[in-house]
């Protein structure tokens, strides 16, 4: 991600709490600084009050909300994306104040369900529809479903019939596909498994 | 991706370790055998032989090789697709015979970056356009550079020389991106940062 927003001509300054990683990125000619994020020093010296943007990607939950915290009270102008390995961290960061948290396994799961559909004989141009209409609907449910999280007993059958409407929708979008076969991108033609 | 891939009427069975997660899968309506997966009679049972394509996602990385090799021996038909968390893993994984490797928080890590950059002004069009720019070069030279990994100094310049020529490649689009702003696909207009 660093080199991404690098390689667009975009200043980034790295904090860095691991020494040996510290190292590596120097080594790339990145701008890092070594030390607790969560401290209110190591922000400043790095340059928080010109930054727009914090990019939280810590395997440390505890320490993420930490900085957090710190930051809504001494930086609110900077937005926060965060990353979270689970539901709960989630919703935690959302709590928290984070403007967008990134599901850590979410992106890569969907793609390989893409790829896998690939590997069954769908359309390129059907597999990357399909996941996006389900990411945009989990995404969306994600969010709803945030506030009932307190009451276990809606929250769960709340989440059941989401996952039904979005199969529904999703089965739709395929028979919708299947008579008109024409509307796709590629023309390779389907197995057994379409 | 379970969810995914069922939406799309592809029959799915799931080989789960945890118990607490096989009762959470199979109140989903999900297929679910309980059990390890590098144990033939089970990966038998789940109807291994019908199967086009196996997925797996395990945390535990040596168990995840004796599942490959098994399978290999076994049902060499099959589609492998796995997850990896790291560099080192995912060579691991290429090694054992696996088709494809998705490495965990690659794409999570661009989906926030390509975001970062329509935070600080940047077109959709062009962030997009500029993140698919990147994940194919990376995973070209990521295989690439598979080759040389036993060989440290020169897997580190060749290394270090492909980031460069990915930033120059990206440069040169931006560059190209400011001289026909008209090209992009939306309309607003675009920050300092860019």
């Amino acid at each position: 991600m660093g080199r991404l927003l690098r390689a667009n001509g975009v200043g980034i300054t790295v904090l860095e709490f691991d020494s040996d990683k510290v190292e590596v990125l120097r080594s790339l000619g990145l701008k890092v600084f070594y030390g607790n994020a969560a401290r209110h020093d190591l922000l400043h010296a790095a340059g928080a009050e010109n930054a727009k943007v914090l990019i939280l990607a810590l395997s440390d939950h505890k320490q993420m909300l930490e900085i957090i915290q710190m930051t809504k009270k001494h930086y609110p102008h900077l937005k926060i994306f965060a990353r979270a390995g689970s539901r709960t961290q989630t919703y935690n960061l959302l709590d928290a104040g984070v403007h967008h948290v990134y599901r850590e396994t979410l992106d890569t799961s969907l793609r390989a369900g893409s790829d896998a559909l690939r590997e069954l004989g769908f359309r390129s141009y059907h597999a990357h529809r399909a996941t996006r209409t389900f990411r945009f609907h989990d995404e969306e449910s994600f969010n709803e479903l945030h506030h009932l999280r307190h009451d276990r007993k809606t929250y769960i059958s709340e989440a059941r019939q989401r996952i039904k409407d979005l199969e529904q929708i999703l089965l739709s979008e395929l028979k919708e596909a299947e008579e008109h076969p024409d509307a796709g991108w590629d023309t390779t033609s389907m197995s057994d498994a379409y």
